[in-house]
């Protein structure tokens, strides 16, 4: 076993007041082992201390004992023991419970009827002296440790109650006794559940806070002494103190757990989170982690992106056009570093052929790559600072909106390394930072290409602007900077677009998740154009977003002789059909129902339903599409006018196959992807979607009150052209 | 007490095994008072029966009670009783609590030292007779019901267990003991705990589940006969079971709880938030809510606003001109309703001035709202299907992109009832549907002011594109409607935007929440300039987002008259200066120093700090800026154009004060608000922040296949000119 030396401080809520003195047991030297370096190695941990902090075991409303918390944290606990971990509590919350049995007895005594039908919330009301305090803890500690035990009799894991005080320490006698009682204790699968022994220490200052007798520094500094007695992998503290930030550990960040005192989400994996790496609570480790964190990463990359974004067009083409050259310059390096990650991927993780094809680059692919780049670098001519509009807003007042980069973007790519590239020159034309965060898959191709994208970018002084994510970075972790990252662009399979959107809603995602592609027929269709369309939409690429899944077919079609040529083509294709109810309603022998009509089979597959009218394909589709890509295939142009205009979704075709959704086709130039997105970018999208705008006026001292009723100016508001050198580009564009 | 009848089923991630008994039960009649027609309703309720489905009150994965899940629902049954509410808990459980325990015992009996080092996982592994299942439950229940009283213990509540059959309710006699019996330990402020007395029923069928002796069915039968017989005015059921969908109750709507079993998010405080009204779970009621949901309320929106969309420009310009001369033909009803909102005002609400004055309407309000809506109308005409792109893909292949609505938008708004046809106008003239959620203080303006406008859009039959929310939802509920609602616009103070932002993470919010604005005066400033733009920026409306709450000195200006009459000119206006902390190190006497460089002062303040360079002014804008706008005051072109083009925020000026910020001001014609997000819009909106675009596409049969290297066709992307009639539209814009 390895002994590592670790603290999370679980920042809860309202924060913790404290612990110099745990922070200097952090601090002295823990004798064994390697400390781990980051959360992912947590799982390791195998000896743990949890401190609870008696805010985290009592309520913030004083009505004592936070019992679903304390359930919770001990149903966690209990977990991480029956994984084979040697688990210990060191906990508060004796003073409060015992608080709330006294005065409970007092009440009693008084008049039993009375007080059950006044109800709880007036014991409160009376307070008890201050010099209790102690019989307080004494009082609570039995009560405490009977609920303990009460609860982890259920999941059938026994527990020991261990008093202890800091002077046990001292004497390294005691402390040899307790390291061996606890040891003991361990090895039998028993839970010590440790606190300070109250009776015996010191009576508390007077006018001290009755929570104070047993003060969270003291339990702090027992818990970090412990730790280090114990050779415990990791500490977790949870505690929940207002006022003061939580400044246990070494550093200074902090990364707090949102959420209220009484707020269940915050204990009811907490725990359990940590230990599986999660980014809660703040991490505190005695060895540095090697590299910049995520989050100094990002900044590093929003302030050479600002440099980046202010570079002439034609230095960023530069870059770009650099990088396509190291790809080809460099390729024996490119190659030799993807070999590694293929035969990894081989013999360790018997990777799909499908997938390990992906991930294998080749001399031919780099080439493509090289001249896509080049694309991009000529894209990247046109793309910040255009002027998209010009106002006279008055005499000497000018108004410019001009096209500016997003800022900071986030690409998130599976185990397909030439992405990274890609992405890179897209967002360098762009003139964004980017954060990558590429597949483990691809970690050695990924690797050499980010630092031939960091050469590339070093030609103009701009090599942060790009930035690798490590691979132990979860994609949940990242998707929740909403503070520092603008937009993510998840490039992959639809599940890995649907998954990001799913988990990053603080964020813009530029992306597709469903493509439910529906064709019309018409019935004023040219048969020609039907087996034409239809076999393009659906088999061309069955997998693409853009494919075909529903053929809505007008009913006076039926049993025509077109009818049957469209099912005859789907046959040939082996296209399997699924029928919708109404047109399963029509046949004698209809193929299986589908089992919605809401289904992307992103295969040889597709629905098939019957329509009265155009207009019902209208609703049709409404009701069951997904706004990606609908088409209607008819020669009436009214007819086709009309479907162009009601449908609702990004793209809308009249005869044409819907495999043309795509930003090549469209002639977009350099594609970032495709967005059902209803704002931003909508369809296929440019480098246009990677940009922002900023309005620039230049005046000549003018003030809004110039223009007030009392003032000597008017608004002209007279649209400038654009003037023709920029003019120009856009319409090269 | 108003007796009433209600049942929230709260469906579980997993979903709950059903109960056509419990339905049953649900429609037979309930005998005294009114039901709760809304949640908002439910506060109001006294007497609670609670019930808990055994997967609430076991884990998944079968290591036993769900602890931390119970311990949670005793916490807050344990605060609605101390609120002085009836409570009633029905439980499911035992038989799994007794599974546990007997599978224990007879590990025990083998070798207790053998079974603590195996650890518990593998206790899961031996499965007990099906016979045993009565006796599970009769051991079960006794432990069970111990650590109710347990944990009840911890609030001072007592608990009386209460063993019933569903015979005990077919039986005159016996029905009315356990009544009397019930009603009696309700009195005496005891939460009775009750379950079906598994001992004395028939044994299971062979080969039934464990989990099935104490069926589902027969505890939901059992709270519904209870809640029916003890009159209870709600009946919550927690249940958890995977596979069926949740059908109690009388609708087939569900509104589920995402989460998964053991996310203790569900049960933290499912209980008390249903008490307090908020939409947890499905809500079945004897009675129909007056009108549609706000579900459905959206869905006919959405409807009616494709028909908006639709229409000719010219026909939503009529609606908009219509619903103007509706302002003033009715105003005398407009004034009276509005007359009643200001009277409940300062009676019951002892309203402030300010608010008062905004809530307060006149005929020149109106009138002025009229020419308003009269401009916007205008603006209407080019808004909806402008041709932005057009493209020939290839011979006959045609590509447009042309502007269209983004689909549903939800304005909320505070007590200021002009708002509502401002923004319905502006909803109109883009072709979206819209709904409206205004403050409850405004409410008969309001709904006098949604009747005209529904009354204008009838004139082209889209009466339900814009639908006024019922004052009775929660914003916070609206805004997690993120599969309905397209963009929400916040429209009112910047803590109302800053609110809405935090609550709706999965919808676009069009608006800014920060406007930390900088005025940097260089060191080659025109002195007339600077104190013209300083006092603007700052003092002509402070409360404003674009006022100057930063003003950035050049070092070398410092002990010139230029520093000395800038800061006259700020006292002389009675502006409050925070000194930032450089510039206090330059005096001998300094202001009260900044609390933070990143303050919005919203009030004659500012701070005051000192720069080295432009360049300093820059990066001292991008730490502590909000990127709304900022203004340099130069003479030195040179410098200026540095700094409009590195400020990276919405609106950068020179020599102009930051008070232009404004859609109005800027000339976009009708203004939507100012975005500081980084995507869609940025800055001051006009219109076009309420659209997106759609790609139409026109071919003769075009196939992706025809542009293979087998194909016949080429790509020709060549842009085409967008039409003159359309682009005389884009530049009058």
């Amino acid at each position: 076993m390895l002994l590592q030396r670790l603290t999370v401080c679980s920042k809860m809520p309202k924060q913790t007041k404290v612990c110099c003195s745990f922070k200097r047991f952090l601090m002295q030297g823990w004798s064994h082992g390697m400390p781990f370096a980051h959360r992912s190695e947590l799982r390791q941990a195998k000896r743990i201390v949890v401190k609870l902090g008696s805010a985290v075991v009592t309520r913030g409303d004083e009505c004592g004992l936070a019992l679903g918390r304390l359930a919770s944290i001990v149903e966690q606990v209990a977990m991480l023991q029956n994984q084979g971990r040697e688990m210990m509590i060191v906990t508060s919350g004796a003073v409060a419970f015992g608080k709330q049995r006294l005065r409970h007895e007092i009440l009693l005594s008084q008049s039993v009827r009375q007080a059950l039908h006044t109800g709880h919330n007036q014991l409160n009301d009376m307070s008890l002296p201050v010099l209790e305090a102690r019989a307080c803890a004494a009082a609570g500690q039995s009560g405490l440790m009977a609920l303990y035990e009460a609860m982890f009799t259920q999941y059938s894991t026994c527990t020991a109650q261990v008093l202890v005080t800091n002077l046990d320490f001292h004497d390294d006698q005691k402390r040899q006794n307790l390291n061996s009682t606890l040891q003991e204790l361990l090895r039998m699968n028993i839970v010590p559940i440790i606190n300070t022994n109250d009776a015996v220490v010191p009576p508390p200052e007077p006018n001290s806070d009755l929570q104070g007798v047993i003060s969270i520094k003291d339990n702090d500094s027992l818990a970090a002494r412990l730790a280090v007695e114990m050779k415990a992998d990791l500490l977790i503290a949870l505690s929940d103190v207002e006022g003061e930030s939580c400044s246990l550990g070494s550093a200074g960040r902090h990364l707090s757990v949102i959420a209220n005192g009484t707020h269940p989400k915050v204990t009811g994996h907490v725990i359990t989170d940590i230990v599986e790496g999660k980014k809660v609570g703040t991490f505190f480790s005695e060895i540095k982690p090697a590299g910049p964190s995520v989050e100094q990463q990002t900044e590093m990359a929003r302030n050479s992106g600002r440099t980046l974004a202010s570079l002439h067009p034609d230095q960023r083409s530069e870059i770009i056009c650099q990088l396509a050259e190291l790809l080809t310059e460099r390729k024996d390096e490119i190659l030799a570093a993807n070999k590694m990650d293929v035969e990894l991927a081989v013999t360790a993780e018997h990777m799909a052929p499908a997938m390990l094809k992906r991930l294998t680059l080749s001399p031919a692919k780099l080439n493509s790559l090289a001249i896509g780049l080049r694309q991009i670098a000529v894209a990247a001519q046109d793309s910040v600072g255009r002027v998209l509009r010009r106002t006279r807003v008055a005499h000497n007042l000018e108004l410019e909106q001009i096209s500016v980069p997003i800022g900071v973007l986030l690409v998130i790519f599976e185990a397909r390394p030439d992405c990274l590239p890609q992405v890179a020159a897209l967002a360098i034309a762009s003139g964004n930072a980017l954060l990558l965060k590429g597949g483990k898959e691809a970690a050695n191709t990924n690797h050499i290409l980010h630092e031939l994208t960091q050469t590339a970018l070093s030609k103009h002084g701009v090599a942060d602007a790009v930035q690798l994510v490590s691979t132990r970075e979860e994609v949940e972790d990242l998707c929740r900077l909403d503070k520092l990252i603008d937009l993510i662009i998840p490039r992959g399979s639809s599940q890995l677009v649907r998954d990001i959107q799913h988990v990053a809603k603080g964020i813009p995602v530029l992306g597709h998740s469903e493509g439910i592609c529906h064709v019309y027929v018409d019935v004023d269709a040219s048969v020609d154009k039907v087996l034409k369309i239809v076999r393009d939409s659906k088999c061309d690429y069955p997998a693409a977003c853009n494919a075909m899944e529903t053929l809505l077919i007008h009913r006076d079609l039926l049993r025509t002789s077109v009818f049957d040529q469209i099912i005859d083509t789907l046959r040939t294709e082996r296209v399997k059909i699924h029928a919708g109810p109404r047109f399963a309603s029509y046949l004698t022998f209809s193929p299986s129902e589908a089992q919605s009509l809401r289904t992307e089979y992103g295969d040889l597959a597709c629905c098939v339903e019957v329509v009265d009218s155009m207009q019902e394909a209208v609703d049709h589709i409404h009701k069951y599409g997904s706004s990606h890509t609908d088409v209607i295939i008819t020669e009436n142009e009214n007819t086709a006018e009309q479907f162009l205009q009601q449908v609702d979704s990004a793209c809308v075709f009249w005869n044409a196959s819907s495999r043309f959704a795509d930003g090549y086709r469209f002639g977009l130039g350099a594609e970032v992807g495709i967005s059902t997105a209803r704002i931003h970018a909508r369809g296929p999208v440019g480098l246009e979607g990677l940009l922002t705008t900023k309005w620039v006026l230049r005046g000549e001292g003018h003030t809004a009150a110039d223009f007030s009723e009392q003032g000597t100016m008017k608004y002209l508001h007279e649209n400038l052209p654009i003037g023709p050198p920029l003019a120009s580009h856009r319409d090269s564009n």
